[in-house]
């Protein structure tokens, strides 16, 4: 295992890429899907659960892990990995956009956010420099430099004031994140669905050097269109030998678009929280397990899939665990979802590999195009 | 693997006894302890993991499935079994001991207990020919007699003649189950705290003749030491070749003082339901691991146990996700407590086996006098 971080390229498909991350906790083959491990644990999983699904990487919140456990708390427990008990790779966000989303009564200059705990109301304050120190404590892997995203909907002007504050940010986090081998330090680029913007961005980020690169800012509300339309350029404004993470990215086909436009990383809860809510993902698209037509439905969710909730349980079995408020409907949901999601994941890399992304997404549309089994 | 239901008695200590209960599904060693899957699920537990904690048979309600997701459905889908995807043995209660203490709008006559589903208030039907039926569709392998069981406080002449409706009740669960190769019935004695009585039970019963013989109305509210009292020579007056099972026990003391009285069975929610709501059960006693005591403790649960929550996470940790009211936390607490209460009733076996009971139930006690480890 190297003690380095490092990423390679092996392969190209138009603009899509494949590769691997190496950290000194393990590689990360991209394009990487990372579940989301808010309080320092994927919800209704268990860790060596997650990994059984083919996940490399989580990603952890600073905002909620500061307030509860806190990081100090962390740091002494023996760090983040130890204390969840997941020794691979972890992405901590750097707590900006969580803080404008979740917390109350934020106050917000060039220094900082003074908010106030959605826990318990406490007063706290994060910064460029203090997100480094409590994404430090907990020990993550890959940090992400502390930003800002405006809330929509937002003026040209807004944007711009918003983006070159956080590109100021961004050299206070790479100032204050020092020297660390084998550690990541990745910039977020912004400037929302304006292309000028966005490339002032990339050239802010680009003069500062980081070890990859994020796009923020996206998938807050604008539509997959426009979406899409940015990453149509975005991802070409920064490095090509850097990782490109896109930021709570998505439904399946967010994610396979935005893989066929260059994209390396993504997160996003939508699979554990839909797993939740009785939403499953399958390669024929979205199921609604609650849905009465599922009650004598002797059939998997999936027959092709192999994971433990589609091998060892009918249709009918979740969608009774599901009315019956059983948290195994949770745990099986979830797991599926993770699977597909890891599982079409793998398929784009090997895709990629193979140089037959096209004939990959045809497929993935075509399946998606059929909708669900037919009723019994 | 044997297609005929039979139980062996291997050695004995004292009135304590080892063996195998024989079953078509597998072998159920004895003592056993049975976890409680109410609703086709143990719950916070995937049925893979509830066998790595060494159980080998499960406990399903019948009045629970009966009303969801319904005898027929589950017999439609190929019965309880496959349905929760548990291959081994799987007791099912009659209804008649949850029917008098979750259900609405009950009507109690010679035929059956009419009343009202506490899910949807619809109206259901329970009696012995009725059980009988509904256990035969869900397909478990030991089928309890339909009986019914006094609220407490009652009178003697209550409980006698409650025994004796549940005596004419046995012969009517026995006629109606037929003959059933590889299926066992177990019926139940009653009669509350009254030595009398629980002869005059015991009497009917081998009248009739079952292939096992449960201990009902314990566990109801009388206290360890009244329950005690009754163990003292309830099990004495069932047959030495045929199971004794005593329903709803217990606390780890409750069924260590039950085995050495010569119970082979048992069930209980007591560690799922623990599980849940935070509470632990060690060789050490309980730990309520919401106290603010174990915030910092990098200290496992238990250093002796095997089991994932052990092995893998400190009480910190265990306490964070409480608190979070993060899932996982269910889902550890529960695996432990079921891994702690299998683990008890191997070193039960064990020392029975090896006939050294009076020392396991010495050093059982001891550890439970040091109480939890030390603050920090």
């Amino acid at each position: 295992m190297t003690q380095r971080f490092a990423f390679h390229v092996s392969a190209t498909d138009g603009r899509a890429r494949t590769g691997t991350i190496q950290t000194p906790r393990g590689e990360i083959r991209t394009p990487a899907f990372m579940p989301v491990g808010t309080a320092a644990t994927v919800k209704a999983m268990l860790p060596e659960s997650v990994r059984a699904t083919g996940a490399d990487i989580l990603l952890g919140n600073t905002y909620h892990l500061m307030l509860r456990p806190g990081a100090e708390r962390v740091a002494r427990l023996g760090g983040l990995h130890r204390f969840m008990n997941w020794q691979r790779p972890i992405l901590t966000d750097s707590g900006g956009f969580q803080v404008m989303s979740l917390s109350g009564l934020r106050k917000l200059t060039e220094e900082g956010v003074t908010f106030a705990s959605h826990v318990d109301g406490s007063r706290h304050f994060l910064s460029p420099e203090t997100s480094m120190q409590i994404q430090r404590l907990l020990g993550s892997d890959i940090v992400m430099a502390f930003d800002e995203c405006p809330a929509l909907p937002a003026t040209d002007a807004e944007v711009a004031a918003s983006m070159r504050m956080s590109m100021r940010w961004a050299q206070r986090s790479r100032d204050a994140f020092g020297d660390r081998p084998g550690h990541a330090l990745f910039g977020i680029m912004q400037g929302g669905v304006t292309r000028d913007l966005r490339q002032e961005s990339a050239e802010a980020l680009r003069g500062i050097g980081f070890d990859g690169y994020a796009i923020g800012g996206l998938a807050v509300g604008e539509g997959q269109e426009a979406m899409f339309g940015v990453l149509d350029y975005a991802p070409g404004f920064l490095p090509e030998d850097k990782p490109r993470y896109l930021m709570g990215v998505g439904k399946p086909d967010d994610i396979v678009g935005a893989v066929v436009r260059g994209v390396d990383m993504m997160d996003c809860v939508l699979p554990s929280r839909s797993g939740r809510t009785g939403q499953a993902w399958t390669r024929r698209g979205q199921v609604n397990i609650k849905n009465a037509r599922h009650a004598d439905d002797p059939r998997p969710l999936d027959a092709d899939c192999t994971c433990p909730a589609c091998t060892g349980y009918s249709r009918a079995y979740l969608h009774h665990v599901f009315r019956s408020g059983e948290m195994i409907s949770g745990m099986l949901l979830t797991w599926h979802n993770l699977h597909y999601f890891q599982e079409l994941m793998a398929g784009l890399r090997a895709a990629i590999a193979a140089g037959s992304l096209d004939a990959f997404v045809a497929d993935f549309e075509a399946k998606r195009a059929q909708g669900d089994i037919d009723p019994l």
